[in-house]
Formats: structure tokens, sequence, C-alpha cells
């Protein structure tokens, strides 16, 4: 997702317009991340001590911690075994053409444990991965899980956080992150309109001449807009958080209503 | 690209059939991936001792050292700044639906040192990820090079070995690696009879009935054929290894025609 830059990030750009409070935490987008993706790179130490990364495939637990399908032959088990200091980086995929570190990532640091309880992981990992089917029987492999110690949050250019373990473990998983990519990809394509009109009228941008949503989750809507001082990221908050994807097309309608009220010569509220 | 198992692969298929000494080496395919991306997980140490994995672009320099513009302000620079033991995994893109452990990845393991020569480096890494010009010149980026010790390489299941520093450096790229892709679509788009013919006459799977390309490199192409025993994979060498990859449409015209050869009555060669 896009958002403005909490650290260093001033010289790239000016503030956010609308409500830059109401983007999800980096607990909750970590947490997000992390039940989108499917592989990861684990790093371990090597007996000579120099960090080991790998490639793995990973499903996720109640509480965002990754679990892992992995041979006794593997590096990274060997030196899991050594030592069971790790962490696990997960990445959001890149766009083809642009710069790979403006896309959201994040490392989970932590010690990495056989499962005491294979039944549960096996169950959660062959949902994930059902090819692993071919070989989760298979004797030098077991399920290890990530006991997560803390996290290490990169939302793209400027925007960074360590996330406490509490708080990534209690987050919640955006309930909208599976359509999001479906929901934006009609704004765009049906209701530019729309987009634009929550640019002007609820977050602002009075002169803004044109507006994508670039971003979508329980919380509101991101919007990139064209002024004529360049372009601008604008946040528009629903009222209330959504609880499931599909309340989304009611709230987008209400939001249209409201800024179609504030158009017509309504105050803005509060 | 596709390969038999050089280890513990035994149980997940049988041996290849047509020539399987003409792939190329591990070296080869490992020079050979770092130069097709430019995204990479970078493990670096933490000043308590963990593995942390994170996201760098990156470009290669004549010897297939990366070559990274990172900031003092990142955790890896930190890291590095006070350890400079490092590794770096470059994986393939997975298969969307795929099991992403059947993909190519390899691990560098080495020193991270700060450029002496920044030069050299600057317009390699512009040339690869030219957005970069936009903090280039910021007071707290710098490039550094990955002095590779030692390369860590898996072509996927059961097929894994680790290559030497020197071997590493002095292997070459596969010079059809960029126009791979494109041949092997076109061969399996407009050729799929001269596919089962390499698969039937060259790599002799007599009872083969459908043969696709899968994949192709300076030394020969790789198949999978459909044989009524299950699924086959066969390798047919070029009489000498390929220079250029404008060189490949002839290599497989020529190697066609060896093949009606056989196919009309010859007898296979040797």
């Amino acid at each position: 997702m896009e958002r403005p830059s909490e650290h260093g990030g001033g010289r790239r750009g000016p503030a956010i317009a609308g409500d830059p409070t109401s983007f999800p935490s980096d607990a909750e987008l970590a947490r997000t991340l992390t039940a989108g993706q499917r592989q990861a790179t684990l790093c371990t130490l090597t007996a000579d001590g120099y960090p080991y990364g790998s490639v793995v495939s990973y499903a996720v637990d109640g509480a965002g911690a990754p679990l892992m399908l992995i041979s006794e032959l593997a590096e990274h088990t060997v030196n899991a075994r050594g030592d069971d200091r790790v962490s696990m980086l997960i990445a959001a995929a890149a766009p083809r053409d642009g710069d790979p570190l403006g896309s959201a990532r994040l490392t989970l640091l932590g010690r990495l444990r056989l499962a005491d309880d294979p039944a549960t992981p096996r169950a959660a990992y062959l949902e994930r991965h059902p090819y692993a089917a071919a070989y989760v029987d298979f004797t030098d492999f077991s399920f290890w899980r990530l006991e997560v110690e803390k996290c290490r949050f990169v939302g793209g250019f400027g925007h960074m956080s360590w996330v406490t373990a509490d708080a990534y473990r209690d987050a919640a998983v955006d309930p909208l992150a599976e359509e999001a990519g479906g929901i934006i990809s009609h704004m765009n394509d049906d209701h530019a309109d729309a987009n634009l009109l929550y640019a002007t009228a609820l977050a602002r941008l009075d002169d803004a001449t044109d507006a994508a949503m670039v971003g979508i989750d329980r919380y509101g809507a991101t919007l990139r807009a064209h002024t004529p001082a360049g372009p601008r990221l604008a946040r528009v908050p629903f009222p209330a958080p959504l609880q499931r994807a599909e309340q989304a097309r009611a709230a987008l309608i209400d939001l249209l209503q409201t800024a179609r009220g504030q158009a017509a010569g309504g105050q803005p509220p509060g």
C-alpha cells in the first residue's frame, strides 16, 4: 500500500491530503502482509557464523507465526539445529519496472522451533501448499514454527518501524486484503469520477484533475491525485472500520454520497 | 531450468533421457541466475547476533559480484558496519501456483565492502535501476560490493551443490538467457512436431506421444515428454556450444535435420 513517509521521507514529497491518521497500524500491515504471501527468505546462522538466506514456503498460524515444512537435509535446518536464532523476510511483489524498494516488506526475528503439535501446522500448511502432499510424509521432513520476538516493518520509502511481538500477535489481518486488488481495479476502471470526487470533496484537493485509487483497507481508501502542483496522495477514511470485504461496496457508495453533499455546498464535518 | 536430481532425487522420478551430461555447470547456472535478477534478500548480522533479512536491489560486476546502493540509515548497513559477513539470496521467480521449492535459487556468502571505486558500480547500477537516479546522490547512500567467498546453488528438488568463489567468478553467463523464454514459447507454440522428434529420435524416447521444450541454453535444449510410462525429461545437446543467442535458430534447425535423419532409419551417432 502507499502511504506517506514517517522517517526521512519529507524530502520525497508533500504531506498526504485528507486524513493521514486513518491508516492501519504497522502491526496490522505486517500481519496482513504475512497472511498474503506464501514464500519467503529464511535467514539462519551457519556453523561459522555467517547469516544464510534460503527460500522457504510457509503458512501462518492464528498468531501470525510462520509454519514451515523443511527437510533435515537442508542447509537452513542444519543451521537452525545449531543455533535457533533466525529471521524471515516476507516481501510484497514489486512492480515489474518499478523500484523494489518502494514495496512493503517485513522481517520477523525470533527462534525456529520444531512444532510440538504437528497436526495443526500440517492442516494449515497443506491448505496453503497442496503440492507439498508429495513430500509431507518423507521421514526427513518436519514442521517448524518461527516464534516471533520482534518485527521490522518497511512500508516503502521512508516508512518503517519496529513492531513488538505482542503488537504483531494481537493485530488483525485486514479483512479486505484478498479483495483489495479487485476493488481497486473496479474503481479505477469504472468509477474515475468517484475517485476524483473523493479527492476534491473529502480530501480537499480542490484543484485535483484526476485521481486513481491505489489502496483500500478496513479503515479507508488511498488515492493518488494529479494536481497542478504535481501528484498528491490522499487518504479518505470510512466512518467506521469495516469487518468484512462485502461491506466495501456500500461503504464506498456512502462515501460518494457524503462527497456529493460536500461538493454541493455542504461544510466538511468537524 | 529443469534438470534431473543429483542428490536424493532418485525417489522423485526416472533418469533423464538423451544426454544428461550436456547441462551447464552449476557455476554457469549461478552466474546466469545472478545476471537475470535485480532484487534479492541481503542477510546481515544484527548487533545481538541474529541473522537479518532485508530487500535489496543489485546490479552485477564483470565477476558476478553484486553491487548495491544502500543508505547508512538502513538496518542492513548498520549491521554490515558492525560485521561484514553477509549472504545474498537470489531466487528465480516461482510459478504462480506451483511449488516455489522447485525453482532455482542461490546463496552467495561473503563480505560486504564499500566500493573503492564508486564510478564503476554507479554506471552499472543506474543502467539496471534507472529510478535510483532519484536518490543516488543523497549523502547517506553509498555503493557496496558483495565479495563472494562461496556459493550454494539449488536448481530445484534434489539438485544442489556448493560452488567455489573461483568457479563462480570464472563461469560465463549463458548467452541465450535473455532470449530463452521467447525461443521456448515459439517452439512450443509453432513447432510441437520438432519437439516431439527431438524427444523420439535424438533422446530415444521412442514411445513419446508429445513433448514440450522447457529449457534452452548454449549447450542444448531440455524437453518434457509424455510417454505411456509417464512424463520424462529429455536433454538434447547442440553439436557445439553456442556463442550468441542469434545462433539458436540455426542450431535448432540443424538438430531437426539430424533428428529426421535418425527417424528415416539412420543410426544414432556413437
